[in-house]
């Protein structure tokens, strides 16, 4: 089991220290911020309240001792650098950091961090293609022009058979799993029925998925 | 082609609005803050500097117009209750609003939102999904159960076929799909053989794929 320690506990670290503790690991939270230790404190091994840009304050709470640091100091752009610093030179293994923006992703690679995220930026991406394409209900990028995609079956697709639709020929698609009332069929054949409310999973490239997109 | 407004374009918010306008579509930007506005004018139809509570403003913008606005104000509950408000009565259609937590998501869906987003909280649920298992490099979750992963090949499997592997009776897993050298195979048969670096798509129930998991 590794021991996780996530510095900052805003609406993202408390989220990635909520999570890894609910999956069953060991989990230290640190934020300044007193009332925000109040909140997490039942919902994570350990919350402390500290300043993460004080090294003494780290180092006596034995941060060198965990596998993997999340450090999630957000719009303080200096104490994630400086804290990034501290915490891998304190000798945690990997460490994770949160980016405002590419030259603080730039920054925190440079002094050590093992991998960069975006959470906003990375939401927004997603939020946006869902706009548009409002039946797509979840995806997963494969390659930059191939993807899985969930999708609420279209409404001319109702009660037909997979053979009647012949979606594979007729956009270069493949239908991989059909979810009905819940239950999932993981190896759809040419006889199963679309059925309202279904949901599709389908892999394919972006120009052919983009044909089966509603707005 | 629709019209989308983003009211706040902090890193959520202006990620929203760029990915729109990369995608085709006609979006104003709108934030309270004039350099964000000067930095974000490029990538979008119009950058507009107003206060989004201020209703006369909005209304002078033509919002009403718009049929999708997406209200990304994030610190300041406040402003964003009465934006979403504004917004919904100045007749948008579908209005989008991110929420710091479930109490303000209650308020937002009262007042009319047609979706209320989380991104961080989802996004840190996403980081600590992917640190406990840093073999899966995205999911989809199909039923709270079930699940579609995209994952590295173990080191186990590497030069073995899908027959070797026996990975359906062996896990109760399904393989939908192999990506080698950035080629991706969507019906792989039983011949087809797992090479070092290959990247897999299966589809399973989440006390499954936890058997294929590694931290
Ligand atoms: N030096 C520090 N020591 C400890 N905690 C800190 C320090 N600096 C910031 N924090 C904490 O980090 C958390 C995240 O910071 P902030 O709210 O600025 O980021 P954010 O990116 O807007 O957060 P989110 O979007 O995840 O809510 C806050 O709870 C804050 O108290
Ligand atoms: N009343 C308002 N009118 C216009 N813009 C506003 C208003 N209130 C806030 N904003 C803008 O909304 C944006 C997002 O607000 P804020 O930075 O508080 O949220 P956040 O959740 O921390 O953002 P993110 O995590 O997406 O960076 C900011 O750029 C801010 O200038
Ligand atoms: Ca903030
Ligand atoms: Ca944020
Ligand atoms: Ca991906
Ligand atoms: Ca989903």
């Amino acid at each position: 089991m590794k021991q996780f320690v996530v510095v900052g506990c805003g609406r993202f670290g408390s989220s990635v220290a909520k999570t890894l503790f609910k999956m069953g690991n060991d989990v230290m939270a640190i934020d300044g911020n007193e009332e925000i230790i109040q909140n997490i404190s039942d919902e994570v091994t350990h919350a402390v309240q500290a300043d993460a840009t004080d090294e003494h304050a780290l180092r006596s709470l034995g941060i060198r001792n965990f596998d993997v640091a999340v450090i999630t100091i957000g719009s303080d752009i200096q104490s994630s650098i400086m804290t990034t610093l501290i915490v891998k030179e304190l000798g945690v293994k990997y460490v994770v950091a949160k980016a405002q923006n590419e030259l603080h992703a730039k920054v925190l690679y440079k002094i050590g961090a093992d991998r960069v995220v975006f959470p906003e930026r990375d939401m927004g991406m997603r939020v946006a293609h869902n706009l548009v394409a409002s039946n797509i209900l979840d995806y997963i990028e494969l390659a930059p022009d191939y993807s899985i995609v969930e999708i609420s079956a279209l409404e001319e697709w109702e009660e037909k058979t997979l053979l009647e639709l012949n979606i594979r020929s007729r956009f270069g698609i493949n239908i991989m799993a059909i979810k009905h009332n819940n239950k999932i069929n993981v190896s759809p054949t040419a006889k199963d029925i679309v059925h309202k409310g279904d949901i599709l999973v389908v892999i394919g490239h972006k120009d052919d998925l983009r044909k089966i997109e509603r707005g």
